[in-house]
Protein backbone atom coordinates (compact mmCIF):
# COMPACT_ATOMS: atom_id res chain seq x y z
CA UNK A 1 0.00 0.00 0.00
CA UNK A 2 1.16 3.81 -0.78
CA UNK A 3 2.14 5.76 2.12
CA UNK A 4 4.13 9.00 0.78
CA UNK A 5 2.91 11.01 3.29
CA UNK A 6 3.06 8.30 6.10
CA UNK A 7 2.00 9.17 9.62
CA UNK A 8 5.62 8.41 12.14
CA UNK A 9 4.80 6.95 15.29
CA UNK A 10 5.62 7.84 18.48
CA UNK A 11 4.43 4.79 21.21
CA UNK A 12 4.81 1.40 22.11
CA UNK A 13 1.84 -0.61 23.19
CA UNK A 14 1.62 -4.32 24.28
CA UNK A 15 -1.47 -6.27 22.65
CA UNK A 16 -2.95 -9.43 24.05
CA UNK A 17 -5.32 -12.17 22.54
CA UNK A 18 -4.14 -15.20 19.55
CA UNK A 19 -5.74 -13.41 16.73
CA UNK A 20 -4.75 -9.77 17.14
CA UNK A 21 -0.89 -10.99 18.34
CA UNK A 22 -0.33 -13.65 15.57
CA UNK A 23 -1.65 -10.89 13.01
CA UNK A 24 0.60 -8.12 14.34
CA UNK A 25 3.47 -10.88 14.10
CA UNK A 26 2.38 -12.06 10.58
CA UNK A 27 2.45 -8.00 9.76
CA UNK A 28 5.72 -7.00 8.16
CA UNK A 29 4.57 -3.01 9.17
CA UNK A 30 4.32 -3.93 12.30
CA UNK A 31 7.50 -3.23 14.43
CA UNK A 32 7.68 -5.74 16.93
CA UNK A 33 9.64 -5.59 20.19
CA UNK A 34 9.18 -8.30 22.29
CA UNK A 35 6.81 -11.37 22.68
CA UNK A 36 5.76 -13.00 25.32
CA UNK A 37 3.85 -16.24 25.22
CA UNK A 38 2.93 -19.36 27.06
CA UNK A 39 5.13 -22.46 26.16
CA UNK A 40 2.16 -24.21 24.24
CA UNK A 41 1.94 -20.63 21.87
CA UNK A 42 5.79 -20.57 21.35
CA UNK A 43 6.40 -22.84 18.33
CA UNK A 44 3.76 -21.23 16.58
CA UNK A 45 5.01 -17.92 17.46
CA UNK A 46 8.84 -18.46 16.74
CA UNK A 47 8.20 -19.88 13.54
CA UNK A 48 6.25 -17.02 12.15
CA UNK A 49 9.34 -14.43 13.87
CA UNK A 50 11.87 -16.56 11.87
CA UNK A 51 9.85 -15.98 8.79
CA UNK A 52 10.16 -12.89 9.22
CA UNK A 53 13.86 -12.52 10.40
CA UNK A 54 13.33 -11.36 13.92
CA UNK A 55 16.05 -11.78 16.45
CA UNK A 56 15.41 -16.12 18.57
CA UNK A 57 15.18 -13.11 21.60
CA UNK A 58 11.97 -11.79 20.49
CA UNK A 59 10.01 -14.88 21.51
CA UNK A 60 9.95 -15.50 25.68
CA UNK A 61 8.59 -17.96 26.87
CA UNK A 62 6.49 -16.96 30.26
CA UNK A 63 4.26 -18.43 32.87
CA UNK A 64 0.40 -17.24 32.51
CA UNK A 65 0.38 -15.20 35.65
CA UNK A 66 3.39 -13.19 34.22
CA UNK A 67 1.16 -11.90 31.17
CA UNK A 68 -2.12 -11.60 33.71
CA UNK A 69 0.70 -9.19 35.63
CA UNK A 70 1.43 -6.70 32.98
CA UNK A 71 -2.34 -6.52 31.45
CA UNK A 72 -5.60 -4.98 32.36
CA UNK A 73 -8.10 -7.81 34.85
CA UNK A 74 -10.35 -9.18 32.58
CA UNK A 75 -8.15 -8.72 29.41
CA UNK A 76 -8.71 -12.34 28.17
CA UNK A 77 -4.64 -12.70 26.50
CA UNK A 78 -4.99 -16.82 25.91
CA UNK A 79 -1.22 -16.35 26.45
CA UNK A 80 -0.28 -13.84 24.18
CA UNK A 81 1.33 -10.42 25.02
CA UNK A 82 3.30 -8.75 22.14
CA UNK A 83 5.07 -5.28 22.75
CA UNK A 84 5.45 -3.45 19.55
CA UNK A 85 5.08 0.17 18.29
CA UNK A 86 1.93 1.56 16.41
CA UNK A 87 0.80 0.66 13.56
CA UNK A 88 2.02 3.91 10.99
CA UNK A 89 -1.20 6.35 10.20
CA UNK A 90 -1.99 7.69 6.82
CA UNK A 91 -2.69 10.94 5.44
CA UNK A 92 -5.59 12.18 3.85
CA UNK A 93 -3.25 12.52 0.84
CA UNK A 94 -2.56 8.38 1.28
CA UNK A 95 -6.19 7.68 1.68
CA UNK A 96 -6.94 9.61 -1.61
CA UNK A 97 -4.32 8.08 -4.04
CA UNK A 98 -5.44 4.37 -2.39
CA UNK A 99 -9.30 5.88 -3.86
CA UNK A 100 -7.58 7.52 -7.20
CA UNK A 101 -7.39 4.38 -9.16
CA UNK A 102 -10.81 3.01 -7.50
CA UNK A 103 -13.88 3.59 -9.78
CA UNK A 104 -16.23 2.32 -6.68
CA UNK A 105 -15.07 2.50 -3.39
CA UNK A 106 -16.49 3.64 0.12
CA UNK A 107 -14.49 4.51 3.40
CA UNK A 108 -15.77 5.33 7.24
CA UNK A 109 -15.74 8.96 8.84
CA UNK A 110 -16.14 8.48 12.81
CA UNK A 111 -17.35 11.72 14.49
CA UNK A 112 -16.49 11.73 18.51
CA UNK A 113 -16.62 7.68 18.87
CA UNK A 114 -14.76 7.10 21.58
CA UNK A 115 -14.86 3.90 23.02
CA UNK A 116 -11.72 1.68 22.04
CA UNK A 117 -13.92 -1.72 22.11
CA UNK A 118 -16.50 -0.05 19.49
CA UNK A 119 -13.67 1.16 17.51
CA UNK A 120 -11.99 -2.36 17.37
CA UNK A 121 -15.27 -4.38 16.52
CA UNK A 122 -16.11 -1.21 13.54
CA UNK A 123 -12.66 -2.06 12.29
CA UNK A 124 -13.41 -5.30 12.03
CA UNK A 125 -16.53 -4.93 10.06
CA UNK A 126 -14.56 -2.66 7.37
CA UNK A 127 -12.21 -5.31 6.85
CA UNK A 128 -15.03 -7.67 6.53
CA UNK A 129 -16.92 -4.92 3.86
CA UNK A 130 -13.56 -3.84 2.11
CA UNK A 131 -13.72 -0.75 3.64
CA UNK A 132 -10.83 1.34 1.92
CA UNK A 133 -9.88 3.46 5.20
CA UNK A 134 -11.13 4.73 8.30
CA UNK A 135 -10.79 8.25 9.16
CA UNK A 136 -11.41 9.43 12.76
CA UNK A 137 -10.15 12.86 14.69
CA UNK A 138 -6.71 13.60 16.17
CA UNK A 139 -8.23 14.95 19.38
CA UNK A 140 -11.22 12.85 19.83
CA UNK A 141 -10.40 10.01 18.98
CA UNK A 142 -8.14 7.06 21.09
CA UNK A 143 -4.99 6.26 20.23
CA UNK A 144 -4.47 2.42 19.06
CA UNK A 145 -4.38 0.40 22.64
CA UNK A 146 -4.57 -3.58 23.22
CA UNK A 147 -8.61 -3.40 23.62
CA UNK A 148 -9.12 -1.89 20.42
CA UNK A 149 -6.75 -4.53 18.42
CA UNK A 150 -8.65 -7.22 21.12
CA UNK A 151 -11.44 -6.61 19.58
CA UNK A 152 -10.77 -5.93 16.30
CA UNK A 153 -9.46 -9.92 16.25
CA UNK A 154 -6.36 -9.49 14.52
CA UNK A 155 -8.00 -6.99 10.83
CA UNK A 156 -6.30 -3.78 12.27
CA UNK A 157 -3.15 -4.99 10.10
CA UNK A 158 -5.45 -4.49 7.00
CA UNK A 159 -6.99 -1.30 7.76
CA UNK A 160 -5.69 1.77 6.19
CA UNK A 161 -6.52 4.20 9.28
CA UNK A 162 -6.05 8.16 9.17
CA UNK A 163 -6.41 10.88 11.92
CA UNK A 164 -6.75 14.08 11.10
CA UNK A 165 -7.04 17.49 12.64
CA UNK A 166 -10.46 18.48 11.35
CA UNK A 167 -12.35 16.91 10.41
CA UNK A 168 -14.88 19.29 8.39
CA UNK A 169 -11.71 20.24 6.72
CA UNK A 170 -11.04 16.66 6.18
CA UNK A 171 -14.71 16.11 4.38
CA UNK A 172 -13.95 19.39 2.25
CA UNK A 173 -10.96 17.41 0.69
CA UNK A 174 -12.86 14.41 0.27
CA UNK A 175 -15.41 15.83 -1.94
CA UNK A 176 -12.51 17.46 -4.15
CA UNK A 177 -10.92 14.25 -4.83
CA UNK A 178 -14.47 12.72 -5.94
CA UNK A 179 -16.10 11.73 -2.73
CA UNK A 180 -19.80 11.73 -2.06
CA UNK A 181 -20.32 12.32 1.69
CA UNK A 182 -23.42 10.73 3.37
CA UNK A 183 -23.76 11.22 6.98
CA UNK A 184 -25.84 8.53 9.56
CA UNK A 185 -28.52 10.20 11.10
CA UNK A 186 -31.60 8.71 12.58
CA UNK A 187 -33.64 11.38 11.65
CA UNK A 188 -32.91 11.48 8.41
CA UNK A 189 -36.17 10.79 5.40
CA UNK A 190 -34.04 7.74 3.16
CA UNK A 191 -33.30 4.53 4.44
CA UNK A 192 -29.78 3.19 3.45
CA UNK A 193 -31.06 -0.03 1.20
CA UNK A 194 -32.38 3.48 -0.85
CA UNK A 195 -29.37 5.75 -1.77
CA UNK A 196 -27.09 5.25 -4.88
CA UNK A 197 -24.22 2.90 -3.73
CA UNK A 198 -22.29 3.23 -6.77
CA UNK A 199 -19.11 5.65 -7.07
CA UNK A 200 -16.85 6.92 -4.28
CA UNK A 201 -18.47 7.04 -0.79
CA UNK A 202 -17.39 8.28 2.71
CA UNK A 203 -20.52 7.69 5.25
CA UNK A 204 -19.77 9.67 8.83
CA UNK A 205 -21.19 8.28 11.38
CA UNK A 206 -21.65 10.29 15.15
CA UNK A 207 -21.53 9.00 18.33
CA UNK A 208 -24.48 6.42 19.79
CA UNK A 209 -27.07 9.45 21.32
CA UNK A 210 -25.57 12.41 20.22
CA UNK A 211 -24.75 12.00 16.78
CA UNK A 212 -22.70 14.02 14.50
CA UNK A 213 -21.78 17.38 15.60
CA UNK A 214 -23.55 19.96 13.69
CA UNK A 215 -20.44 21.22 11.55
CA UNK A 216 -19.55 18.02 10.33
CA UNK A 217 -23.42 17.06 9.32
CA UNK A 218 -23.71 20.37 7.42
CA UNK A 219 -21.14 19.22 5.25
CA UNK A 220 -22.73 15.69 4.11
CA UNK A 221 -24.17 15.58 0.57
CA UNK A 222 -27.11 13.21 1.79
CA UNK A 223 -28.69 11.72 5.34
CA UNK A 224 -29.57 8.01 5.35
CA UNK A 225 -30.81 6.12 8.62
CA UNK A 226 -31.44 2.10 9.32
CA UNK A 227 -34.68 1.22 9.16
CA UNK A 228 -35.38 0.33 12.52
CA UNK A 229 -38.51 -0.36 14.89
CA UNK A 230 -39.77 2.59 17.57
CA UNK A 231 -39.41 0.22 20.04
CA UNK A 232 -35.29 0.80 19.41
CA UNK A 233 -34.10 4.23 19.93
CA UNK A 234 -30.63 3.52 18.27
CA UNK A 235 -28.32 0.68 17.97
CA UNK A 236 -24.98 0.41 19.51
CA UNK A 237 -22.76 2.36 17.29
CA UNK A 238 -20.12 -0.54 15.57
CA UNK A 239 -23.52 -2.83 15.28
CA UNK A 240 -24.84 0.28 13.16
CA UNK A 241 -21.52 0.65 11.18
CA UNK A 242 -21.50 -3.41 10.68
CA UNK A 243 -25.04 -2.84 8.94
CA UNK A 244 -24.15 0.59 6.98
CA UNK A 245 -20.58 -1.26 5.77
CA UNK A 246 -22.68 -4.04 4.53
CA UNK A 247 -25.19 -2.31 2.88
CA UNK A 248 -22.73 -0.38 1.20
CA UNK A 249 -20.41 -2.83 0.37
CA UNK A 250 -22.91 -5.16 -1.07
CA UNK A 251 -23.39 -2.13 -4.59
CA UNK B 1 -49.01 -10.86 23.58
CA UNK B 2 -50.38 -14.36 24.21
CA UNK B 3 -49.40 -16.39 26.45
CA UNK B 4 -51.46 -19.73 27.04
CA UNK B 5 -48.28 -21.86 27.79
CA UNK B 6 -46.15 -19.27 29.62
CA UNK B 7 -42.94 -20.86 31.88
CA UNK B 8 -43.50 -19.02 35.34
CA UNK B 9 -40.67 -17.36 36.78
CA UNK B 10 -38.15 -18.94 39.96
CA UNK B 11 -35.78 -15.95 40.07
CA UNK B 12 -34.61 -12.41 40.79
CA UNK B 13 -32.67 -10.45 39.37
CA UNK B 14 -30.68 -7.11 39.65
CA UNK B 15 -30.84 -4.81 36.67
CA UNK B 16 -28.81 -1.92 36.26
CA UNK B 17 -28.81 0.96 33.79
CA UNK B 18 -30.94 3.87 32.96
CA UNK B 19 -32.48 2.01 29.84
CA UNK B 20 -32.53 -1.36 30.90
CA UNK B 21 -34.27 0.22 34.26
CA UNK B 22 -36.83 2.57 33.12
CA UNK B 23 -37.84 0.24 30.19
CA UNK B 24 -38.55 -2.69 33.14
CA UNK B 25 -40.66 -0.25 35.12
CA UNK B 26 -42.35 0.60 32.76
CA UNK B 27 -43.15 -3.25 31.33
CA UNK B 28 -46.71 -4.23 33.22
CA UNK B 29 -45.33 -7.76 32.40
CA UNK B 30 -42.52 -7.60 34.63
CA UNK B 31 -42.72 -7.88 38.65
CA UNK B 32 -40.92 -5.73 40.51
CA UNK B 33 -39.73 -5.37 43.84
CA UNK B 34 -37.29 -2.58 44.98
CA UNK B 35 -35.91 0.29 42.86
CA UNK B 36 -32.42 2.02 44.28
CA UNK B 37 -32.01 5.07 42.73
CA UNK B 38 -30.00 8.50 42.98
CA UNK B 39 -32.07 11.61 44.04
CA UNK B 40 -31.54 13.07 40.97
CA UNK B 41 -33.38 9.84 39.33
CA UNK B 42 -36.11 9.66 41.92
CA UNK B 43 -38.82 11.92 40.31
CA UNK B 44 -38.59 10.43 36.85
CA UNK B 45 -38.74 6.44 38.85
CA UNK B 46 -41.87 7.96 40.93
CA UNK B 47 -43.66 9.13 38.07
CA UNK B 48 -43.61 5.50 36.28
CA UNK B 49 -44.37 3.40 39.42
CA UNK B 50 -46.95 5.63 40.59
CA UNK B 51 -48.61 4.96 37.31
CA UNK B 52 -48.44 1.77 37.33
CA UNK B 53 -49.97 1.56 40.89
CA UNK B 54 -46.73 0.44 42.82
CA UNK B 55 -46.69 1.04 46.00
CA UNK B 56 -44.26 4.29 47.09
CA UNK B 57 -42.05 2.12 49.07
CA UNK B 58 -40.84 0.63 46.10
CA UNK B 59 -38.60 3.75 45.49
CA UNK B 60 -35.33 4.03 47.34
CA UNK B 61 -32.86 7.52 47.15
CA UNK B 62 -29.70 6.01 47.89
CA UNK B 63 -25.79 7.17 47.53
CA UNK B 64 -24.13 6.03 44.16
CA UNK B 65 -21.88 4.15 46.64
CA UNK B 66 -24.68 1.83 47.70
CA UNK B 67 -25.43 0.75 44.03
CA UNK B 68 -21.84 0.19 43.40
CA UNK B 69 -21.05 -2.11 46.30
CA UNK B 70 -24.38 -4.19 45.16
CA UNK B 71 -22.94 -4.29 41.58
CA UNK B 72 -20.25 -6.28 39.45
CA UNK B 73 -16.96 -3.99 39.66
CA UNK B 74 -17.23 -1.97 35.87
CA UNK B 75 -21.42 -2.25 36.21
CA UNK B 76 -22.06 1.12 34.53
CA UNK B 77 -25.52 1.61 36.30
CA UNK B 78 -25.93 5.60 35.93
CA UNK B 79 -27.72 5.66 39.12
CA UNK B 80 -30.21 2.59 38.67
CA UNK B 81 -30.48 -0.77 40.24
CA UNK B 82 -33.78 -2.62 40.29
CA UNK B 83 -34.84 -5.62 41.93
CA UNK B 84 -37.29 -7.63 39.64
CA UNK B 85 -38.31 -11.30 38.71
CA UNK B 86 -37.00 -12.13 35.40
CA UNK B 87 -39.79 -11.81 32.53
CA UNK B 88 -41.52 -14.76 31.84
CA UNK B 89 -40.71 -16.65 28.85
CA UNK B 90 -42.70 -18.20 26.06
CA UNK B 91 -43.01 -21.86 25.23
CA UNK B 92 -42.94 -22.87 21.57
CA UNK B 93 -46.31 -23.32 21.49
CA UNK B 94 -46.57 -19.38 22.44
CA UNK B 95 -44.17 -18.65 19.62
CA UNK B 96 -46.10 -20.58 16.94
CA UNK B 97 -49.25 -18.75 18.10
CA UNK B 98 -48.11 -15.71 17.40
CA UNK B 99 -46.74 -16.56 14.08
CA UNK B 100 -50.11 -17.91 12.64
CA UNK B 101 -51.28 -14.48 12.04
CA UNK B 102 -48.84 -13.50 9.97
CA UNK B 103 -47.88 -14.43 6.60
CA UNK B 104 -43.77 -12.91 6.46
CA UNK B 105 -42.18 -13.36 9.93
CA UNK B 106 -38.40 -14.27 11.39
CA UNK B 107 -37.45 -15.02 14.66
CA UNK B 108 -33.50 -16.22 15.73
CA UNK B 109 -32.74 -19.62 16.60
CA UNK B 110 -28.75 -19.54 19.20
CA UNK B 111 -26.84 -22.28 19.32
CA UNK B 112 -24.38 -22.37 21.95
CA UNK B 113 -23.92 -18.68 22.40
CA UNK B 114 -23.05 -18.87 25.90
CA UNK B 115 -22.02 -14.64 26.26
CA UNK B 116 -24.23 -12.55 28.01
CA UNK B 117 -23.40 -9.38 26.53
CA UNK B 118 -23.35 -10.87 23.12
CA UNK B 119 -27.18 -12.19 23.68
CA UNK B 120 -28.25 -8.57 25.40
CA UNK B 121 -26.89 -7.20 22.11
CA UNK B 122 -28.91 -9.43 20.03
CA UNK B 123 -32.17 -8.96 21.26
CA UNK B 124 -31.52 -5.21 21.05
CA UNK B 125 -31.07 -6.34 17.01
CA UNK B 126 -34.01 -8.69 17.24
CA UNK B 127 -36.42 -5.70 18.70
CA UNK B 128 -34.77 -3.32 16.05
CA UNK B 129 -35.59 -5.57 13.23
CA UNK B 130 -38.93 -6.76 14.13
CA UNK B 131 -37.84 -10.28 14.94
CA UNK B 132 -41.03 -12.42 16.22
CA UNK B 133 -38.87 -14.21 18.85
CA UNK B 134 -35.69 -15.18 20.02
CA UNK B 135 -35.31 -19.56 20.92
CA UNK B 136 -32.34 -20.86 22.89
CA UNK B 137 -31.68 -23.91 24.09
CA UNK B 138 -32.17 -24.15 28.22
CA UNK B 139 -29.16 -26.11 29.56
CA UNK B 140 -26.78 -23.88 26.90
CA UNK B 141 -27.58 -20.55 27.52
CA UNK B 142 -27.40 -17.91 30.39
CA UNK B 143 -30.66 -17.22 32.59
CA UNK B 144 -31.47 -13.54 32.20
CA UNK B 145 -28.71 -10.86 33.80
CA UNK B 146 -28.32 -7.41 34.42
CA UNK B 147 -25.21 -7.18 31.79
CA UNK B 148 -27.47 -8.82 29.33
CA UNK B 149 -29.96 -6.77 30.31
CA UNK B 150 -27.85 -3.80 29.99
CA UNK B 151 -26.64 -5.19 26.73
CA UNK B 152 -30.07 -4.82 25.29
CA UNK B 153 -30.60 -1.41 26.49
CA UNK B 154 -34.47 -2.09 27.42
CA UNK B 155 -35.44 -3.89 24.62
CA UNK B 156 -35.80 -7.33 26.23
CA UNK B 157 -38.95 -5.84 27.22
CA UNK B 158 -40.41 -5.79 23.76
CA UNK B 159 -39.01 -9.67 22.52
CA UNK B 160 -40.65 -12.91 23.48
CA UNK B 161 -37.81 -15.24 24.47
CA UNK B 162 -38.69 -18.88 24.36
CA UNK B 163 -35.91 -21.80 25.96
CA UNK B 164 -36.13 -25.12 24.39
CA UNK B 165 -34.65 -28.51 26.45
CA UNK B 166 -34.06 -29.72 22.69
CA UNK B 167 -33.33 -27.46 19.77
CA UNK B 168 -32.85 -30.26 17.24
CA UNK B 169 -36.93 -31.21 18.60
CA UNK B 170 -37.81 -27.32 18.57
CA UNK B 171 -36.62 -26.99 14.33
CA UNK B 172 -38.67 -30.53 13.81
CA UNK B 173 -42.08 -28.53 15.44
CA UNK B 174 -41.33 -25.18 13.78
CA UNK B 175 -41.55 -26.99 10.45
CA UNK B 176 -44.31 -28.54 11.15
CA UNK B 177 -45.73 -24.95 12.13
CA UNK B 178 -44.74 -23.41 8.55
CA UNK B 179 -40.97 -22.63 9.07
CA UNK B 180 -38.45 -22.41 6.53
CA UNK B 181 -34.83 -23.22 8.76
CA UNK B 182 -32.22 -21.31 7.37
CA UNK B 183 -28.80 -21.58 9.32
CA UNK B 184 -25.60 -18.79 9.00
CA UNK B 185 -22.75 -20.77 7.99
CA UNK B 186 -19.26 -19.33 6.75
CA UNK B 187 -19.18 -21.84 4.00
CA UNK B 188 -22.45 -21.90 2.18
CA UNK B 189 -22.32 -21.44 -0.98
CA UNK B 190 -25.62 -18.77 -0.99
CA UNK B 191 -25.16 -15.03 0.42
CA UNK B 192 -27.75 -14.11 2.35
CA UNK B 193 -29.30 -10.93 -0.01
CA UNK B 194 -29.98 -13.89 -2.22
CA UNK B 195 -32.35 -16.21 -0.07
CA UNK B 196 -36.11 -15.77 -0.76
CA UNK B 197 -37.09 -14.05 2.26
CA UNK B 198 -40.59 -14.37 2.11
CA UNK B 199 -42.88 -16.44 4.26
CA UNK B 200 -41.97 -17.46 8.29
CA UNK B 201 -38.06 -17.95 8.20
CA UNK B 202 -35.96 -19.57 11.54
CA UNK B 203 -32.35 -18.31 11.02
CA UNK B 204 -30.39 -20.27 13.14
CA UNK B 205 -26.88 -19.25 14.29
CA UNK B 206 -24.10 -21.17 16.32
CA UNK B 207 -21.41 -20.06 18.04
CA UNK B 208 -18.44 -17.21 17.21
CA UNK B 209 -15.42 -19.81 15.77
CA UNK B 210 -17.47 -23.17 16.39
CA UNK B 211 -20.63 -22.46 14.48
CA UNK B 212 -23.49 -24.58 14.37
CA UNK B 213 -24.02 -28.34 16.24
CA UNK B 214 -23.88 -30.82 13.35
CA UNK B 215 -27.20 -32.01 14.35
CA UNK B 216 -28.48 -28.61 14.42
CA UNK B 217 -26.87 -27.86 11.10
CA UNK B 218 -28.38 -31.29 9.56
CA UNK B 219 -31.79 -30.21 10.46
CA UNK B 220 -31.27 -26.88 8.43
CA UNK B 221 -33.66 -26.40 5.14
CA UNK B 222 -30.68 -24.21 4.07
CA UNK B 223 -27.52 -22.69 4.52
CA UNK B 224 -26.51 -18.81 3.94
CA UNK B 225 -23.32 -16.69 5.06
CA UNK B 226 -22.53 -13.44 4.75
CA UNK B 227 -20.50 -12.06 1.63
CA UNK B 228 -17.32 -11.32 4.15
CA UNK B 229 -13.36 -10.41 3.23
CA UNK B 230 -11.25 -13.11 3.23
CA UNK B 231 -9.33 -11.27 5.60
CA UNK B 232 -11.33 -11.56 8.48
CA UNK B 233 -12.31 -14.90 9.44
CA UNK B 234 -15.77 -14.57 11.07
CA UNK B 235 -17.36 -11.63 12.47
CA UNK B 236 -18.21 -11.62 16.31
CA UNK B 237 -21.30 -13.13 16.64
CA UNK B 238 -23.62 -10.29 17.46
CA UNK B 239 -22.40 -8.21 14.68
CA UNK B 240 -23.12 -11.22 12.58
CA UNK B 241 -26.74 -11.72 13.82
CA UNK B 242 -27.40 -7.61 13.31
CA UNK B 243 -26.80 -8.07 9.70
CA UNK B 244 -28.72 -11.29 9.22
CA UNK B 245 -31.82 -9.12 10.92
CA UNK B 246 -31.45 -6.34 9.01
CA UNK B 247 -31.28 -8.06 5.63
CA UNK B 248 -34.20 -10.75 6.29
CA UNK B 249 -36.18 -8.11 8.12
CA UNK B 250 -36.04 -5.62 4.91
CA UNK B 251 -38.15 -8.15 2.72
Amino acid sequence: MPKKFAVPTKTSLILYGRHAVIAALNNSERKIIKLLCTAENAPEAKKICTGRGLPETTVNIVDRKEIDRILPREAVHQGFALYCAELPGYSLEDVCILAEKQADCHLLILDQVTDPQNIGAIIRSCVAFDTLALIMQDKNSPAETGAMDKAAAGTIEHLPICRVTNLSRAIENLKKAGFWIVGMDGYAKTTIDKMNKRGKIALVMGSEGKGMRRLVEENCDETVRLPISEHVESLNVSTAAAIALYEIGKK
